[in-house]
């Protein structure tokens, strides 16, 4: 699939998800897509744990549930509204369950950009993820990234050590329908806004000229 | 481009950049890719500052400069002689440079999958940088990532207020060479483990079946 064919229709997925057997092999090459990422200093603190467990991914499940209801009870009544049509992961609908973890000391000490800014090591991880939904696109596999819970239960659950940070809870599976807007966009949770509004010039605040700010604008991939 | 020839071409560059002009329709592609990522809650918390103004850079490259020497004098012997071949930054001699920030107050309170890891606002600016870093390659520009620097010091430069975070500075220009390897593992600075490392199943040190782990290792993109 062409890159910008992949970036336009990667969606973040959570309903629509099948359990169709998706194969090693394609497993095997989103994870490869996701190891070639940039990482700093060439750590590669990364981890990938595949879940295919249903008693795991119930125990996660649990988790994301009690979440869901907290942040439901956090909303003013007309958010409350949107927010019970919104599926927010498909945990045992897809086929498996991706945890990415980051290592700090993975290849440590001296490594190489990150002495000054230790959340690179975090970053490089997402780096790699990106790659991963990416791919996955082109294989036509959605996959969702799933937040609604405290990282330090997933990674009891999972026997993740201390020291190793949780970055992302991923599900992966074939898809049943294909939609072109993503679910919070369609359900009028939130609007997407025109990249223009984001650009600034040489400092902050500062816009760039009337021309290329009309570049911006009407620019497509 | 192809997605996989696009994740397997990436380099993280600092030398061979060319300072030749890249239109302001591609930087504005490139930016649009960025701009096409996953964020939580659909929040898009980034901002994109391009930056050409050369003083400006040169500020920036003062503070590198000095970081440079503080990581070096912190190496070992045989560490601080691989590392004085190696190029961190191509600041002045890209043709632009773009600081990629995170706004954690974007389309806030409510964010939909925020409330419990608040780091997924930078993730989110994180995965914007490798759709760009992916559609750079795509347009034959390389970027690199520069980090040797306290974020706060950059900020004061280019007048970002102090809620925002300075996730990335980007080096974005024309390549006169193309390298096949990256410039640490070239350098002998660090060696790429083979995937299958990093792969669990099910739990944490759980490693996957005899075939899975097969496929794992012998998995191309």
């Amino acid at each position: 699939m062409d890159i910008y064919d992949a970036i336009k229709k990667r969606r973040d997925v959570r309903s629509w998800f099948s359990n169709e057997k998706i194969p090693d092999e394609t497993i095997s090459k989103i994870l490869l897509a996701g190891h070639y990422a940039p990482s700093v200093g060439l750590s590669e603190p990364w981890n990938f744990i595949i879940i295919k467990d249903i008693n795991t991914r119930k125990k996660i499940k649990e988790l994301v549930d009690k979440k869901r209801s907290e942040f439901y009870n956090s909303l003013p009544e007309d958010k409350k509204e949107k927010f019970e049509k919104i599926k927010i992961e498909g945990i045992i609908e897809s086929y498996a369950n991706i945890a990415v973890t980051c290592d700090f000391n993975r290849k440590s000490p001296n490594i190489l950009g990150r002495t000054f800014i230790k959340e690179t090591s975090e970053y490089s991880t997402v780096l790699a993820i990106e790659n991963m939904w990416l791919a996955a696109r082109s294989e036509n596999i959605g996959i969702g990234w799933v937040s609604f819970f405290n990282p330090e239960d997933v990674k009891k659950i999972l026997n993740v050590p201390d020291e190793i940070k949780l970055v992302a809870y991923l599900t992966l599976g074939k898809l049943t329908e294909y939609h072109n807007k993503s679910e919070l966009e369609e359900k009028h949770w939130e609007k997407r806004h025109n990249l223009s509004e984001y650009i600034f010039m040489d400092k902050w605040n500062n816009k760039p000229d009337d021309n290329f700010m009309n570049i911006i604008k009407n620019s497509m991939l």
